[in-house]
C-alpha cells in the first residue's frame, strides 16, 4: 500500500508516568510494558503495512533529537516539527499537507504514539478495512474499540448499526452518531449496556485531501494559516513560516474541530486488546500478575505482599506486609502510590514544579 | 575522673537497617536518627565525663578503617580491633587487659556503640553514680532502663528494693535478683506491672581488674586465653597471640557468662529516654512526627498519607493514599515496609545473601 502514510503523533508531554516519566522523557519513550519504548512498538506494529519510508513522525522541539534516536531506521525528512503544541487539528493539519504533497492520493492513518495493541494482526486488519472504506467513501474514518469495561478515562463514539446511507455494515464499518467526553461512571455503565457505544482512541483513517478539505469547512483559521506553510513546504523559508502559523493558530482537538462537526464520519469497530495505558494503575492492570495478583520489573522481593505493581527500575526493592500499591524506584526518585490512585501523579509532578524542584520533573 | 574509662563495643554487624544499613556500614555508622552517625554521638556524649583519650573502641577487622574515619580524634591505639567476633564477653575482657594496664584501678564504662539517649545530664548522673558504686562495692554494675511499655525486644532485669547487705538504695542501685530474656507480651506485661522490673540496656561499669577476676571465676577458660594475650599487650606478638587465642575461645555474652552467676551484681535504675534503636519501627516510634503521624528525613511529598516514616535518602519519594508504612531509599535500593513488621528486615537480607546479591547486602 505504497499510498498510504502513518502520521504517528508523539508530541506528549504527560506527567502521568512520574517518576519514570520526566518532561525530557515522556511516556512515549519509555519502555513501560517491555519490549521496546512505545513510540517504537507503535512504528514496528505498522511496519508489515506501512514502511518507515512513509511513516511521518510529529513531535515537538524538546524531543526532536531523542526521537531520532529511537527511531535511527525513519529517514530525517519524516520528522515533522512543531514549533510549538496546538494539540491535534494543527499536527494532523501539517502532516496533511506532507502527505498530500508527497502523493495527492495518499491516505493517512494517524496514530498517537504512546498505545498498547495486544492483538496486533487484528489492529492491521482493521486499518486495512479502514484504508478501504477511506478511499471508497472519501470520509473520516476513526478506529473505535468494543469496550470491555464502564471506563471513565476514555470519549466514547455513538454509531449507527443501520445499513442507511451506510454501504459498509458488513465490513464492520459504521455510521458515527455522535462523540460522547469522559463520561462519570453511571454514564459509562449506561454506555456500555447500550451495545452502540465505543471507546474513542483518537486513531484516523483518511486521504490527506479530505481532512485538508474538512479543515477549510470546519476550521477556515487554521486551514488559511496551513496554505501559508503550504507555499513554503520545500523552500528555506518552511521554519519560519511554520513558526508564524502555529504562533497565531488556537490550540484545537481535531475531535472537536471536525470530527463532531463533519458529516460523512464513519467508525470502524476494533476489538485488538487496545489500551492508552493512562496510568500506573492501568500499567498495573496490564502487566500479567502471579497468582497473588501482583506484577513486577527488575530486582523485586515480595514478602507476604499482594494486589502489588513494583517497577524497580536498576535498583532493588523489597516490600513487606502491604497490598494493592504502586511503587516505582528511578535513579532520582521513588513513588509509592496505593492502586486506583495514580491519576494522583500529575498532583506530585505539580508540586515539583510548583517547588521549582526541576531536577525531578 | 582520669581513671575511668569508656569502652565502646563497635563491633556489630546487623542487618535489621537494610538499606540503610550494609554489611560495610552497619547501624552504629550510620546518623538514623540525625546529630552524626551512632557511634560518633555515643562517644561525644560521654566527653565531659571520660575524654577520647581514655576511650577504647572495639571492633572488628571490617570497619577499623571506618571507625578511624568517623572518629579521627581518638587515639589510634585506642582502637582495639578483634579478629574475629565472639559476643561480648571475649570483647569485654579484652578491653579489661589494657584498661587494667593503663591504669590498675581503672574503672571501665562498657557502652553498646549503637543507642539513643535522650536525657544526657541525668545519663552522665547515673553513670557518675554507677563508677562511684563499682569503686566502693568491688561489684559488678549494669545500668537498667525504667520501661514504659511492655517490650519485648529487651532482655529484663529483676532487682530487689530491701536495703539488706545493700548501702546503695539510695542512690537508686539495687541488688539484682535475676536477668530474665525477651519475654512474650504476657510476660513483658507481667514485669512491667510488677514495678521491680527494669529493660537490660547492656550497659555496664566494674573496676577491670574485678570483671577480670570475674572472668576467671565463671569463664576460666576465657580467662586463661586472656592471660596469653595479656603477655604479649604491647609486643610485636600481640595480633598473632590475639588471634589463636579468639581463634580457640567459644562466643559467649557477658551477661550469660558473668553477670548471672556472679553474686556481687547491682543494676542502677535509670529513666533517661534510652533506646537501642533496634528497627525501623523503633526509628518510626522515636521520631518526631506530624500531627498525621508521619515522619520523614529528606525530600519527601506525602499526598494523604498518615501515620508513616520516610527516609527519601538523596532521592525524592512521593507516596500517595497510604498509611503505616515504613519506606527507606538509598542509592541502590528502596524498602517499602508495613509499620510492626520492620523485624522482617532481616529476612530480606538473608535472601539477598541466599541469592548472592552481595552488592546489595
Amino acid at each position: 500500500m505504497s499510498h498510504v502514510y502513518a502520521v504517528i503523533m508523539a508530541g506528549g508531554v504527560g506527567s502521568r508516568f512520574w517518576p519514570k516519566s520526566r518532561e525530557r522523557t515522556p511516556k512515549q519513550f519509555l519502555d513501560i510494558l517491555g519490549g521496546g519504548s512505545m513510540i517504537q512498538q507503535t512504528v514496528r506494529r505498522l511496519e508489515s503495512l506501512i514502511p518507515p519510508m512513509n511513516t511521518l513522525v510529529v513531535t515537538n522541539i524538546f524531543h526532536q533529537d531523542l526521537l531520532r534516536r529511537e527511531l535511527p531506521f525513519l529517514p530525517s525528512e519524516n520528522l515533522l516539527v512543531e514549533p510549538v503544541g496546538r494539540n491535534t487539528a494543527p499536527c494532523i493539519g501539517l502532516a496533511a499537507l506532507w502527505v498530500h504533497r508527497m502523493d495527492p492520493n495518499g491516505v493517512m492513518v494517524v496514530l498517537p504514539s504512546d498505545h498498547m495493541i495486544r492483538d496486533e494482526a487484528e489492529f492491521l486488519r482493521k486499518i486495512t478495512t479502514a484504508v478501504d472504506v477511506a478511499e471508497q467513501s472519501r470520509g473520516l474514518l476513526t478506529i473505535g474499540i468494543a469496550p470491555t469495561h464502564p471506563e471513565t478515562g476514555y470519549g466514547y463514539i455513538q454509531f449507527d448499526e443501520s445499513a442507511e446511507h451506510n454501504p459498509y455494515t458488513d465490513k464492520g464499518v459504521f455510521r458515527v452518531k455522535t462523540f460522547a467526553e469522559k463520561p462519570i461512571i453511571e454514564t459509562a455503565e449506561r454506555f456500555l449496556a447500550s451495545g452502540d457505544f465505543l471507546w474513542n482512541s483518537g486513531m484516523f483513517v483518511w486521504r490527506a485531501d479530505v481532512i485538508l478539505k474538512e479543515i477549510g469547512i470546519h476550521l477556515p483559521e487554521l486551514y488559511a494559516n496551513l496554505e501559508e506553510v503550504k507555499l513554503t513546504l520545500t523552500t528555506p523559508a518552511y521554519r519560519a513560516t511554520l513558526e508564524q502559523a502555529f504562533g497565531k493558530i488556537k490550540g484545537i482537538s481535531i475531535d472537536y474541530g471536525v470530527m463532531e462537526r463533519a458529516s460523512n464520519v464513519f467508525v470502524v469497530r476494533g476489538d485488538f486488546g487496545w489500551s492508552d495505558v493512562g496510568s500506573w494503575d492501568e500499567v498495573a492492570r496490564l502487566s500479567n500478575g502471579s497468582p497473588d495478583g501482583n506484577a513486577s520489573k527488575g530486582t523485586v522481593i515480595l514478602r507476604d505482599v499482594s494486589g502489588s505493581y513494583v517497577d524497580a527500575g536498576s535498583k532493588v526493592v523489597a516490600a513487606i506486609g502491604v497490598e494493592d500499591l504502586i511503587i516505582i524506584a528511578t535513579d532520582s526518585a521513588v513513588l509509592v502510590c496505593k492502586k486506583g490512585r495514580s491519576q494522583e501523579v500529575k498532583e506530585i509532578v505539580d508540586y515539583l514544579r510548583r517547588k521549582q524542584m526541576n531536577e525531578h520533573i
